[in-house]
């Protein structure tokens, strides 16, 4: 594997510190060549699954900034300082759907940019939500939406889902579910 | 929808112009009050997964410079300047695998980290793959390793995958596999 990681950083420069973002430009050098290596820095975050008793499973429909469009996604945030992430989770969860989970189980942490960031998510799912308190954040709007899992994955091929993290948990749990079906 | 789109950009400032992002941070308003975005500009991406004729994904083992890791991902990267998605994926494809696509198919198109980034990704699905040449990027360092989906699902499973866009496409063949099986 050390092969794989022979790299030596020449310098760092700290481009931006944000509210959710940092920014850093490495010179570093590889095999005697001098590249430039731009990271985002992020705290992480978390995206939940989660089921009610029906099986059908909370979304949030919510405008995103970057690319300014509505996008239909599964209830996520990122972690707050020193925050868990089953808290957050937990947290998220109910500030964004106003459901509560009785019980997280951690399926995957993954990254969702390597390339160029270091953001890790958590994503959590939970096979039993009961009703909670909604307590949205200042400056979120966003609409909750419930739907069977036949119901998103047929969204998700007519391109109605365009969240990342959201296909990968969507299309996990329809694996797993047609996996321990007889 | 109209309720979710009410912002009114106030101020936009170009923090940073890179390699492959760029950082904008903006003031909006929203509701009367005022808030910051933070957006990181992405050019975009493809990711591929493909299939010899034995069945068997050709996955690529690199160097992640953002949390200095060596992940086990599928074949990726990002769009040259007005390159076409199907032809970057055909490009980097054989770049860092060395086999060729016969047929591409686009599955899926999604964001990365629609939160502060407007990174999309383009996956392809080729379920034919043969011999091509190839040609490593200057600074890019991988090994190439062939594995039968099974077995590439239990790695995930294991905590061994950590690329979303990697977990997505397996998820995806996993569930669409098991939903064709009679």
């Amino acid at each position: 594997m050390s092969k794989l990681r022979r790299h030596r950083v020449i310098e760092r420069r700290r481009v931006y510190s944000g509210k959710i973002v940092g920014l850093e430009v490495d010179r570093v050098q590889i095999d005697g060549r001098e590249h430039v290596r731009e990271v985002v820095r992020h705290p992480g975050g978390v995206v939940i699954l989660g089921q009610l008793p029906d099986g059908r499973i909370p979304f949030v429909r919510q405008h995103r900034y970057p690319m300014d469009e509505v996008l239909l996604e599964l209830p996520a945030g990122k972690l707050d300082p020193g925050e868990a992430p089953e808290a957050s989770a937990a947290r998220e969860l109910e500030e964004e759907t106003g459901y509560r989970a009785m019980d997280l189980q951690l399926v995957h942490r993954f990254y969702s940019s390597p390339g160029f960031c270091d953001e890790l998510l958590s994503f959590f799912f939970s096979p039993c939500l009961v009703p909670g308190q909604s307590k949205p954040e200042e400056d979120e709007i966003l609409e909750v939406e419930l739907l069977g899992l036949d119901e998103a994955l047929l969204l998700a091929e007519e391109g109605e889902i365009l969240d990342l993290k959201t296909l990968t948990a969507l299309y996990w749990l329809k694996a797993t579910r047609d996996a321990s079906t007889p």
